[in-house]
């Protein structure tokens, strides 16, 4: 099969996240996103936000990161990233598996560069890794905001829970961490998050089937 | 209004192109498609098709003009590439005012990148812009064939139609460019599209209500 054939049958396949749907509640169209609209709007949000990223962050780097993250979502579907430990090593498996096979699709040499920039951002090791994972993180918590509540509500979160993965934004990027953690006190006061409860099993419990900021498990 | 609130504002209003939808008929999942998804397949495809530009193209803007390039449709929606040359004049004129309005929520230095980004892929004048329009019309091209004739058949297109396409194909890539023109006519001998009309005036008719490989008009 020539170098195109598989260029394209690797498009093709990826377009099957158009299918592949998220735990994020959208307010306008009212239903649920899906993965493949998810990447392009953090890609937007990329080209928006780049002033917040470490000086020296390879935008384009991130761009690319962004546009290829959730592909694996194709076999492995979406998990919330509230999702228990158990069904995390899980999910880490099944998508290491469906990387292996979507990536193969392409032509030896380019399915390395760009399963290099997938590991990259799931390794969390070069800035442009820890700026994507912070929008990643973001956007699904700025979407429940906009829903007035959204998944954090429906699956009962409380904020420490919420709190506790604004830590990766923080990591990617301070001005952004520190937005990210007024956004969620703030919506503790509007009353459309839940204090933290100071019971630690009904955290536990909140964490086992929880669905809210969904994302790709981590 | 700082900075930040500025560039969220804006990246919000991105993100309503998730409620756009295209002419475009999807096969899995079966359902027009939007906006969003279309601007971030291409993304992908930029990716992947690299080695399908020119020499020289950088890729890292191209990525950056498919993401911003159907902002617009927000306000104008999307148009049919065989609408009619005057529906064509009103989408351009409602596309420019819809980047007047999206670009400016940025603070002005970020709206002047963007929009000037916009504008080259508008322009056709760098290979950056030619090549991602070429991906631009090949996208929906590929769509219809694996929908087997899809919107082709369903607005009654013929095949000369789709190859005066062709040509903005080839002006952004020679190989895919070729690759296209192959397609089409495997597309006629396959009998998913249909041949030549060779009544001019059909031909108007169907260019009048058309609405097969949806883009943003040109």
């Amino acid at each position: 099969m020539d170098r195109l054939d598989r260029q394209l049958q690797f498009a093709a396949e990826a377009g099957r996240l158009k299918g592949v749907l998220r735990q994020t509640v959208l307010t306008d169209p009212a239903r649920r996103e899906n993965s493949a609209e998810h990447s392009w709007h953090l890609a937007v949000m990329a080209l928006a936000l780049a002033e917040h990223a470490p000086p020296g962050t390879d935008i384009a780097a991130v761009l690319a990161m962004l546009v290829l993250h959730d592909l694996v979502e194709v076999d492995a579907g979406d998990l919330s990233v509230y999702a228990s430990d158990s069904a995390q090593a899980r999910q880490n498996a099944a998508e290491r598996a469906a990387a292996d096979r979507i990536f193969a699709l392409l032509p030896a040499d380019q399915a390395r560069v760009l399963r290099g920039l997938w590991d990259q951002f799931e390794e969390r090791a070069t800035s442009e890794a820890r700026f994507a994972r912070a929008l990643d993180r973001l956007q699904p918590m700025l979407e429940n905001v906009r829903a007035g509540g959204g998944t954090w509500q429906a699956q009962a979160v409380t904020a420490d829970r919420v709190m506790s993965k604004v830590a990766l934004i923080e990591d990617g990027s301070a001005s952004l961490g520190r937005f990210a953690r007024k956004m969620v006190e703030q919506a503790v006061a509007d009353g459309i998050l839940a204090p933290a409860s100071d019971r630690a099993d009904a955290r536990d419990a909140a964490g086992q089937g929880g669905t809210t900021e969904a994302s790709s498990g981590r």
